[in-house]
C-alpha cells in the first residue's frame, strides 16, 4: 500500500483539491502505473458533482488513463516496466458470468468495478480514478498502446473512443454504409473520425451549422441541419446507422424517421428520459432503438490497434491539474473541441 | 365491373349501414372472391371513426377475409373455383422496391394498397374491405387456407395472426427461450398460441390476475402480474423476448428492465407516443426496442401453413353483420375473447 498525490473532491459544491489517496500494494495479477496523461469526461463532473445520485466522497475522477508501468506482480505477463499502457472506465468484473465470458465486462451480471467510484475490493471503500500520480489495476483491465500514436492525445479513445467504436462495430457499419452521427462533442467528433475511417459515407446531424463545418474538418461527408425539416424530410428512410450522442433527454422520432427499413439508432450520450417515442415510427418500418455501453476490454483493444493503423487519434486540448476546474466549466457549457487532457507531469 | 352489398360507415358520427359498392371486372390475374367471413379488428374501428385522421366515407372495413373462389382472371394459376382462400390486410404493393424484394410488401417504399381505405388503383376512389358480399383482389396477395382448418375462425391469422407471428419469427423465437407476452387481447392471445407452439416458455404480462388466468388457458406457462414490483423484479434481466400488445401509449421501461442483455421487446400495438422511455434502460443491457407491422404475404402463408400443421387458431366470438354495432362498442371496453368474427351469411 502506498499514498499518492491526486485530485479529488470532498463534496458536491467543493472545488476540486489536492489530496492524498491510498493505492494497494501489488498482487500478482497487478500492474502499477504511472500516470501521464488523463481524459477529462463529462461523467467526471456528474459524478463529483453528486448529478448521477449521491457520490461518494472523496471523489478522485478520471477513466481515460494513459501512463508508464512502473513494476508488475509476479503473475504478469503482458507488461514490462517501461510499456506505455491504458485503463479506461473498468478495473475489474467478475470474469465468469456470461457476458464477462463474451468478453462484453461492461455489462458484467455483478457489475463491474469501475475506475474511481466503485466499492473496492482490495482496500474496502471506493476506487479511486486517473486524476493523480499513480493507479494499480489488474492486468486483465490493462491495454496495450501502440508505439505509433501520439501518447498525449490517446487518452479520449479509453472512453469517448470505444463509446462510439463498440456500436459502430457491433452493429456492424462498413464501407458504403451511410451512417449519420448526431450532436458534435467529446463522443460525436470520435463517431466521425471511426466512421470515416471504416469506410462509410458520414452525415453530421446537427442544429449548427457552424459545427457542421466543424464536422467536415473531422471527415464528414455531408452536413443535415436537424432543424431544418426540409432537409429532414430529404433524407428520411435513407440512413443505414445512427449513432445519437446528444447527452441529454430529447425528442428522438425526427432522428427515427431518418433510418431505412430494419436500422437501428444507438443511444450513446443521453441516460435519461427521452420525449415523444412515437412507437408507430418504428412500427412502420421495423426500426429499431437500443442503448449501449463503453466496450469490453477485448473491443477496447481492438480499437486501439485499429487507431495505431489508421492513425486516428481524438482532438485535444492539453491542460495542467491545475486548471481543471475551469476545464469542467468550459465542458459544462460545450466549450471544448473535443476532449481536455490532463497533463500529469504539472502534479509533480 | 359488380355492385355488391356491404356495410359500411358514411360519417364519423354515423352508425354502420347498408351500403352498395363496387367491385372491378376481374383482370387476368385477379381472383373474384365470396366473403364468408371477416374478423373485427380494432382498425376497422379507428377507421371509420376518424381516429386516426379524416377517413375517406364511405368506409367498408374489414381486412380478415375468409371466402370462397367465384372466379379468376385468365392468368391464375393458384386458385381455381371453390377454393378456401383468405385475404389480409393487403391487397397491393409496389413490387419492384427493395421491400417488396424481400416479401415485404407491408413496408412497400412506395406504400402498400391496404385492403380498405387506400387508393384504388382500378376504380379510382379508395378501396373497400371485407364487411361485404364479395371482394376482388389480385392473386399475389391472396392466400391458401389449410383445408383441415375449421374455416369459421380462421380469419384473425390474417391480421391479429400475422402481426404476432412476424416478429416472433425475424426475432427468432425459439423452443426454450423465455417470452413474455405484454397484454391480453386480440393479438396477446396470439401471441402467447404461437410462441407455445414454438417450444418458448411463455411468460403472460398483465396488471389482471384474471387476464393471468385466462392466458394460461391459451398456453402460457407462467404470469407475471406487472403492478406487482416485487414479482417484476424477480424477472428483471430474464427475458429473451418480448412481444408488447398494449394497444395505447404507456411506460415502457418497466418492461424493458426485464430483458436480457441484447435482447428486444416490439412494439406491435401501440402507434402513438410512448412515455418516459429512459435510455439508461437500453444502454445499460444494449437492450433494444423495436416496432413491427402485419407480415409479408410469404410469412402469413407460411403462418397459415403452420396453423395448418399445428391446428393453432384463435378464440372467436361469431357475430351477425346486424350485431356489429354492438360488438364494435364491445371491442372498445376491451369486452371481448378475443376476436368477433361476422357470418357473412347473414347479408343475405
Amino acid at each position: 500500500m502506498s499514498t499518492v498525490k491526486a485530485y479529488g473532491n470532498q463534496s458536491a459544491t467543493a472545488l476540486l483539491e489536492a489530496l492524498n489517496i491510498e493505492r494497494r500494494a501489488l498482487n500478482a495479477d497487478d500492474v502499477n502505473i504511472e500516470i501521464l496523461y488523463c481524459g477529462v469526461c463529462h461523467s467526471d463532473i456528474h459524478t463529483a458533482r453528486s448529478e448521477w445520485g449521491p457520490a461518494k466522497y472523496p471523489v478522485v475522477p478520471g477513466h481515460e488513463i494513459i501512463g508508464r508501468v512502473i513494476s508488475t506482480g509476479d503473475a504478469v505477463s503482458r507488461f514490462n516496466v517501461g510499456d506505455i499502457v491504458g485503463v479506461g472506465c473498468m478495473v475489474d468484473s467478475c470474469q465468469h458470468c456470461s457476458s464477462c465470458e463474451d468478453d462484453l465486462e461492461q455489462y458484467c451480471e455483478n457489475g463491474f468495478t469501475g475506475t474511481y467510484g466503485s466499492a473496492d475490493k482490495h482496500l474496502g471503500g471506493h476506487t479511486f480514478g486517473g486524476y493523480a500520480e499513480q493507479i494499480v489495476v489488474r492486468e486483465k483491465f490493462v491495454l496495450n498502446i501502440p508505439g505509433n500514436l501520439e501518447i498525449a492525445k490517446v487518452a479520449p479513445l479509453l472512453c469517448a473512443g470505444i463509446t462510439t467504436w463498440s456500436p459502430l462495430k457491433h452493429w456492424n457499419v462498413k464501407a458504403g454504409d451511410k451512417v449519420g452521427i448526431i450532436g458534435l462533442g467529446g463522443l460525436g467528433h470520435m463517431g466521425i473520425k471511426f466512421a470515416h475511417a471504416m469506410g462509410a459515407t458520414v452525415v453530421m446531424i446537427t442544429t449548427s451549422a457552424a459545427k457542421g463545418n466543424d464536422a467536415r474538418l473531422l471527415g464528414a461527408d455531408e452536413v443535415l441541419i436537424s432543424t431544418d425539416e426540409s432537409q429532414m424530410d430529404q433524407h428520411k428512410n435513407s440512413f443505414d446507422f445512427l449513432l445519437n450522442t446528444i447527452p441529454v433527454g430529447h425528442d428522438v422520432d425526427p432522428y427515427l424517421n431518418l433510418l431505412k427499413r430494419d436500422k437501428t439508432m444507438v443511444m450513446v450520450g443521453a441516460i435519461e428520459p427521452l420525449t415523444n417515442i412515437n412507437s408507430g415510427v418504428l412500427v412502420r418500418k421495423r426500426r429499431n432503438i437500443a442503448g449501449s455501453l463503453i466496450g469490453g476490454i477485448k473491443e477496447t483493444q481492438e480499437m486501439l490497434d485499429f487507431c495505431g493503423e489508421h492513425n486516428v487519434l481524438p482532438e485535444v486540448e492539453m491542460i495542467n491539474m491545475q486548471e481543471i476546474n475551469e476545464a469542467w466549466n468550459r465542458v459544462v457549457k460545450a466549450d471544448i473541441k473535443y476532449r481536455f487532457v490532463i497533463d500529469m507531469a504539472s502534479l509533480k
